[in-house]
């Protein structure tokens, strides 16, 4: 930490300052610039209220130097990537050098029609299907999902077709019955701070597909990461879904850089969701692909057999023809920067 | 809702659009402007995925016109205002003439110390007592709060000083816990769109201070509020405590601009919170003053004996002895726009 | 300037970023903290591209201690306020007690009509005159404003009223013409970073009303402000009207907080666009009586005999008749935080 | 254009905003939903303030229908792209299936410098040079550029290399002098929207490489474009750089999906800029590959021989080694989605 004193500070406000920093257990460090005074901290001070500093007569402001994350820190891992495996025994592994794809609906709208969805986004080449049991809607009065009775339609259509399934749960009480049916376990955009919500499922076994907040910053994303990672959970999956802008083209901004900038930061690998990430279909292709030139680990891209006629979110769905199409593209892609998106079959 | 045709939309486009509409059970109404037909859709489509429409070739995009909030709304109170009572007897009222201010610290630190503010801020004027017994902490690293103890000490601060006291819940296993000790829940800005917690304190008898999610729009916010209202707690208390933009002097930017506009679609009271909104001491009295000039109908200020040893939230805690001389400029202020910000012994 | 290096920096990397600490003439300062080193700058670096040590081996990142901008500066001139006159011996003041409001409509729509609304917003105890000659229009085929004639126009309006005019410049070239009309010359916020034309109004004597850039940070707009006081006109006026955000209520979001802290770190006056800061008539009002509360030196209010035959920003303009209410409430709020909103006539 | 009426609003109320939609010389029809009424209104309403309903009694608000854009809307050349030519004869093509890059220093720093870069993105195989005489400094007191000089600094890198030269103009006073040395003039984010500018380089014959502001919507974007058009000057390149949002880990956010939206919407080129469009070097190559993949129709990147001892914007410069690296990687990329990178000697 960096405590920079108003250039008005007295000699004493700067050694009071010293005085507190060493009662907080640190080790101040004054230094004399040419403006003005700052102290620099030694010590971890990353489980410290330091804001506190700021109301301390001649200070100025305070500055972070420590990243405030640390389980989720490249550092924890020199030179290693974690990898995670959706689905017992399954080839869908994000954090390879292989690209899996999570395709299917938004919601799960019925038996029939998730089982008809499941095998057309396998036969297109997907890793893994996606469907929401438990749906978070802004709005009080819409459809919000089928709760179990969803679970168990997933789960008839991993029997029928082999996938793995991913499905969000959206409170600690539903952890553990989520946990029953699904192979990976997603936490929503709208409870990336629900912490309590992350220390539930970093209590169980089951890998997470954890979304970026929209209005979150990448610190405060790897430090709820670390919530999960910390309550003994290593198998964290990052997903990058758009963030809040000032942009009304788009339903949200899909902000590319922090692919990279996640892989410099962490060891854990990141998803990108171009679907809720643009909000139409008609820009998810694009996005897609230029997600897996950015260096994606996976992509998360919502499938519907007739998306005019899709309970939820209809205009970012794409069509399995559509899809298919795309894997083939993206598997072009993905070999121009030494990965591949090879079909589920085939890993 | 309005459906915007791609200029080159054929005739045949635009038919099945209007049969699509017919089909879902609307009435289409296709007018042909001079570049381009748009189809105005008549009937309650709020409980639809209009979205889907997007999708339908011919469609450019889909535009709303009903707001997607109900119980919220002020047309369904015309002429009236929600009053909410804080403590069974008390004055704390907020949605009426007078301007009530809930004071405290950022967390419960210890009996003493909880006891010792209330009695400060009681004096100073303020009307309810706040403090963090579960914290929402974005470090999972950092102090997350005393728990059913920390209710405890409020319970007894109560007690000594009959403020009534509003605390945060955070997950809705706590909320019977928290309802038993508190007379006001907190929802915070993390979990505003944590549509089970939202529920979960719909279904209690407690009034609920409910903070604005840091990147809702007020559209979302009044939708979130309907999941408390439809559960069945008419006592919902608003609370603008800052968004998230570009700006870097200030922890949030506090956009007061919310508070008339949510007073006119809104007959909910309205509350401003200038710390978190603005995360410095320094600006926590001019923005106080600035919240009541807007129309304001409560504040919620973080006040510590001693901010820059507090456990949490230091910078942006301000002193007793502030708070005393800002309640007498609110006074003034609120006087100057036809309220008032009487002490709770006088109301 | 704080260097930070990389937890794995080695003790040659230091050095090496010692070694070009020194090469530009500044003085290193390295501290070895528990997990990292930082490297302490210290001279004044506020000429030199830090940025460019992010690139040196072993560096992580760049933290900036000092403020960039140096005239604008409070430090510049300690416990004194700049206070601004516009138009000769006229008790329009900037930056002392009483704080005068600018009304009038966006455009100078026509002789008459500016003559009307100059009567009007006098007797409404308005201190200055607003109005556009030259208009910025997003829309290319939008109308332009009447150039010239608009000048004459106004100069015709303060001949009748003795209010003093304010009107926007938009290019180098015009700054001549605009200023021999013009009692102070308006930068709007299309404009706020084009340098060419900063200079170019820095080189008059005019005063210059300079808005808020809507994405600039306070840093960014100081440095701004900078280069008009640099150019040797000190008169400058700076002005809050609203920021681009998510929110889509309003056509910016009006940040209020920018007031108290502008004016702790500048001597500068700051007046406060209400118009512009929502869009909305109908806000304007509150956000008036809130700015006066935050501490606003000025007001700039959109007023136009009638607003839904403007020409310009019909939607945010409000009439003389709601003009005369504000004004007396903005007296009243005024007086409660120890200021004055007088009519010209008596100050 | 669509009128949304108050639920509250009276037949009456209905009937005067027709009268005054009539009056304006548009066609008004009215529409009774269930809840309340819409006008639509018919005619070309993109001259109009159509704002100002807003203030007609009994109006909510207005929706707006018509893109405002005109000259650079797709539906003026439907299927057709427009292809920019830089510098006479030249292979640099920009609109076509090859993707050229752009690549050179921020600013020019000295003849030797200049003609050294030049030479040595040639070999790295760019295809034009870029580098800037006039620099928008956000600080004052930083290097502005060497002007003219500078100027004649690059038309030597062209003469030694063939390499067509790309440079920002700030102001119209020097149009037409940058215009006598460059093949394209360059418009800078913080210049997006000085419409004096634009006009002034659309009255040249010189392609303008037109870079978005930093909070400009895609509307307000093409509506800018328009005014170069306008003035009769085909020959616009629009280009991304990244936007303004809450996120701090880079400069600013790259928003790739504005590059297949801005080909949806309009017929000109769209180049992305990865180098501002994130501020750190380190990004630069995965977002070039994710810009290539999005479909963009060429890059522009900052290219130094030494960053760390550059004048400016040393952060996010790339050295030509890694160009030359990153040149064979999009051309990997490239061929992946159907497009070339190929060096402009083979053009």
């Amino acid at each position: 930490m960096i405590i920079v004193m108003r250039p008005d500070a007295t000699a004493e406000q700067v050694d009071h300052v010293a005085d507190l920093i060493n009662e907080a257990g640190l080790k101040p460090h004054p230094i004399q610039g040419t403006d003005l005074y700052v102290v620099a901290v030694i010590g971890d001070d990353r489980l410290k209220d330091s804001s506190k500093f700021e109301q301390v007569p001649g200070v100025d402001r305070i500055m972070r130097v420590l990243s405030p994350y640390k389980m989720a820190a490249a550092e924890t891992k020199p030179g290693e990537r974690t990898q995670v495996r959706i689905g017992q025994g399954s080839g869908c592994v994000f954090g390879g050098t292989n690209i899996p794809v999570i395709a299917g609906p938004c919601s799960v709208e019925g038996e029939d029609k998730i089982i008809e969805i499941a095998r057309l986004v396998k036969d297109a080449g997907a890793h893994a299907l996606r469907g929401g049991a438990f749906k978070p809607r802004t709005n009080p009065y819409a459809f919000q999902g089928h709760g179990e009775d969803g679970l168990k339609m997933l789960a008839a259509a991993r029997e029928e077709t082999g996938l793995p399934i991913v499905t969000e749960v959206l409170t600690p009480a539903d952890v553990e019955l989520v946990a029953k049916y699904a192979d990976c376990l997603q936490i929503g955009t709208r409870n990336a701070q629900n912490f309590k919500l992350l220390e539930a499922v970093g209590e169980t076994d089951k890998p997470v597909l954890f979304k970026r907040g929209m209005s979150m910053t990448l610190d405060e994303y790897l430090q709820a990461a670390d919530y999960i990672l910390a309550a003994g959970n290593p198998n964290v999956i990052l997903c990058e879904r758009g963030i809040r802008t000032f942009e009304n083209h788009t339903r949200n901004t899909l902000p590319l850089a922090s692919v990279p900038e996640l892989k410099r930061r962490s060891h854990l690998p990141i998803v990108v969701d171009p679907s809720h990430g643009t909000g139409h279909a008609y820009l998810v292709p694009d996005m897609s692909r230029a997600a897996v030139a950015a260096g994606c680990d996976g992509l998360a891209i919502e499938t519907h057999q007739d998306p005019s006629h899709a309970m939820t979110d209809g205009a970012q769905s794409i069509t399995p023809t559509v899809l298919k199409e795309l894997m083939d593209s993206l598997a072009r892609v993905a070999e121009a920067v030494d990965r591949t998106c090879l079909p589920l079959s085939t890993v």
